[in-house]
C-alpha cells in the first residue's frame, strides 16, 4: 500500500478545507517520513502539491533535513520510453540494494496513471517493494506552480532518506524542460528518426542534457539520429568539460540500460571531482529564491494585466487615446504594486 | 546640421539637471518636429533616451500623432554589412522621393559613430540631405531600457511625419533581437559561411526574420549558406503563410539591394492583404504595455535580489539554515513590494 501512493495523490480531494489535525500535520509527518513511514511521505507531497500555508510548513521542516539525495532527471517527448527506462534504472538501483524515490511529472507517464497494460504490470512489481516510492505530481493551477513545487517534493523525498530521486518529466514546454534540467544529472530520451532530434532541439532539451539516450534503438535510423544529435550539439552548444554521451538502448528488453546507469555514475563522479556538484546545487538554490521572488511579482503582473479593465485600457491604446506608459501606470496603480 | 544629429546624442551631457525651458520643452518641440524641424526631432530623441519625466511627456505628446510610419528592422552580426545595406535602401527610398528616418541601435554601426572611413563618406551623402534623418541610440543603464526606449524613439520619427523608419540593431543578445523583431518587416543580414547561419540561429534571429539577405555574396559559400538557412528554417520554424525569402546581395556595389527593397514591399503587401499589419501593431502595443508593467516589477525584483543582504540570505540558504521561501519572503518584505 505505502509504495503505491497514487491513491494519495491529486485524486485525494476529499473536500476538507485543510488537512486533518494529526493525519495532516507536517510537524508530525516529517519525522514520521524520516523514520521510514511511506504514507507520511505521500501525505507530505500531497500537502506540497496543494500549496498554501501547510506547504510552506512542509518546506520549512524538510529543508534542513535535505541536501543528501542525488537527483536524476529523465525527460523527452511523450512516448519516447522514459518510464520504461526509469523502470529499468529502478531495477538496477534496487539490485544494488539502494532505495529510490520517483517523481513523475509527465501526464502521459504510466507512473502518473496514463498507462498501457504492460507498463502497469511492470509498475506493480515496484508497488510491493518498500524500497521504491513512486509518486505523480499534478500541475497546480498557478504561475510557476510545478516548477516551484517540484524541488519541494524532491526535498520531501530527500528528507525521508532516499539517497536517489528520479524525476521524470515530459520534455515539452519550458517549465517541464526547466524542471528536468534542475537535476544533478539530466538524461534526455529520444527515439530514432530525424524529427525527434529536431523536436528535442526546439524544446530546448539539447541544452539541458548531460546524457542522451536513443531509446527504441532496434528501430531503423538510430545511427542517423546519433549523428543528428552530434551535429546539433556542435551547432548549438558551447561544450564545456563534459560532452554529453549519446547512448543507445532498447528499454523494453533492458538492452543498454546498464550503460545509461554507468553514464549517470560517470557524470556524478565528474561533477564531484570538478567541484561542480556543490556549486550547481548552490546556484540552483539561488535560482529557486529568485524564481520565488519573480513568481510572486509575476503573479502580481499577471493579475494586473488581465480582465475587462485591462482590455479596456488596451483598446484605448490601440485607438491612440492613451499611451503605453500611461496604460502601464494605470495598471500598476490599480493593482497597487510595483511602485 | 539637422540631418547629422549624432552631436545631440548621449554625448550631449551638459550637466544640466533637466532640459532648458523652451529648447527642451516637449510641448514646443513636438509640434516643431511635426512641422519639419529636424533639430527638434533630435532633441526629442535625446529626451527619450535620457528617460524620466521629460521622456514620459514626449511619449504622451507623440503617441496620438503616431501610427503612420512603416518600420523596417535590419539586424545581423557585427560586420555583416547592415549599415551598407541600410545605406543602399536609403538611396532607393530617396530616389523614389520618400523621406526616411533611421535609428541605429548597433554600437558598431557607422551610423552610430564606430565607422571606417568609407562608411563615413557614404554617410555624409545623407548628412546633407534633409529628407534623411539618422540617429543613434545608446544603451540606457537600466533593465529593459533600450527595448522600451526604441518604440518611443520610433514614435518621435513617426510623429515627425517620416513615412518610413529603418531600425538597425546588431543581432546579438535577446534585447537587440527583440527590438529588430518589433518592426513591421524584419530583415536579417548574414554572410556566406556556415558559422554565420548557426550564429543567427543561436541568437534567435531565425524566428525574427521576415526576409534573409546573404550579404557579401561574392565571397565563397553563399549557396551553402542559403541551403543551411533553408534547412534551419525547416528544422526550427513552423512556417505560416509567409516563407521568408533568402536573398543574396553585395551591398558595397549595390548588387541585390533592389531585390531586398522589393521583398520588403512584397512583405508589406502580404501583411496588408492578410489583415496582419493592424493586428501585429495592436499586439505590439499590448506587448509594450505588458513589457512596461513587467519591467517595473522586474526592476523591483532586481533591486530586491542584490546587495549584501541578499547574498547573506543566500549563504544561510546554502547552509540550510533558511529555506528558499523564507528567504524570498524576507527579500519581498525588505523591498516592500509584490505582497
Amino acid at each position: 500500500m505505502s509504495a503505491d501512493p497514487t491513491g494519495q495523490g491529486p485524486q485525494d480531494h476529499s473536500g476538507r478545507a485543510g488537512p486533518t489535525r494529526g493525519r495532516g500535520d507536517p510537524a508530525q509527518l516529517v519525522p514520521a517520513a524520516a523514520g521510514g513511514d511511506r504514507t507520511a511521505v505521500a501525505r507530505l507531497i500531497s500537502l506540497v502539491e496543494r500549496g498554501g500555508p501547510p506547504a510552506r510548513q512542509v518546506g520549512r521542516l524538510t529543508f534542513p533535513r535535505s541536501g543528501n539525495a542525488y537527483t536524476v532527471g529523465i525527460t523527452g517527448a511523450p512516448g519516447a520510453g522514459k518510464s520504461t527506462l526509469a523502470d529499468g534504472l529502478i531495477r538496477l538501483v534496487r539490485a544494488a540494494g539502494q532505495e529510490v524515490g520517483v517523481l513523475a511529472i509527465d501526464p502521459s507517464s504510466p507512473f502518473s496513471g496514463g498507462a498501457i497494460l504492460g507498463d502497469r504490470v511492470r509498475m506493480q512489481d515496484h508497488a510491493v517493494d518498500p524500497g521504491v516510492f513512486i509518486r505523480s505530481m499534478a500541475t497546480r493551477g498557478h504561475l510557476g506552480g510545478l516548477a516551484l513545487a517540484t524541488p519541494e517534493a524532491v526535498r520531501v523525498l530527500d528528507a525521508a532518506g532516499f539517497p536517489l530521486v528520479l524525476i521524470e518529466t515530459v520534455g515539452v514546454g519550458q517549465v517541464e524542460v526547466e524542471i528536468a534540467g534542475e537535476a544533478d544529472t539530466t538524461v534526455v530520451v529520444v527515439n530514432p528518426g530525424w524529427g525527434d532530434a529536431v523536436q528535442a532541439n526546439k524544446a530546448g532539451l539539447l541544452e539541458a542534457a548531460d546524457i542522451f539516450v536513443i531509446n527504441k534503438a532496434d528501430r531503423p535510423g538510430a545511427k542517423e539520429t546519433a549523428r543528428d544529435l552530434e551535429m546539433m550539439l556542435m551547432m548549438t552548444q558551447d561544450l564545456g568539460e563534459w560532452t554529453p554521451p549519446i547512448l543507445t538502448a532498447v528499454a523494453t528488453t533492458g538492452e543498454g540500460v546498464d550503460e545509461v546507469w554507468e553514464a549517470v555514475g560517470r557524470h556524478r563522479v565528474f561533477l564531484d571531482q570538478a567541484g561542480l556538484l556543490a556549486r550547481r546545487r548552490s546556484s540552483r538554490l539561488e535560482s529557486e529564491v529568485r524564481a520565488i521572488v519573480s513568481s510572486r511579482l509575476e503573479q502580481h503582473a499577471y493579475q494586473a494585466c488581465r480582465g475587462e479593465e485591462f482590455h479596456g485600457l488596451l483598446s484605448r491604446v490601440a485607438a491612440r487615446q492613451l499611451d503605453p506608459y500611461a496604460a502601464a501606470e494605470q495598471v500598476l496603480r490599480t493593482s497597487g504594486g510595483g511602485s
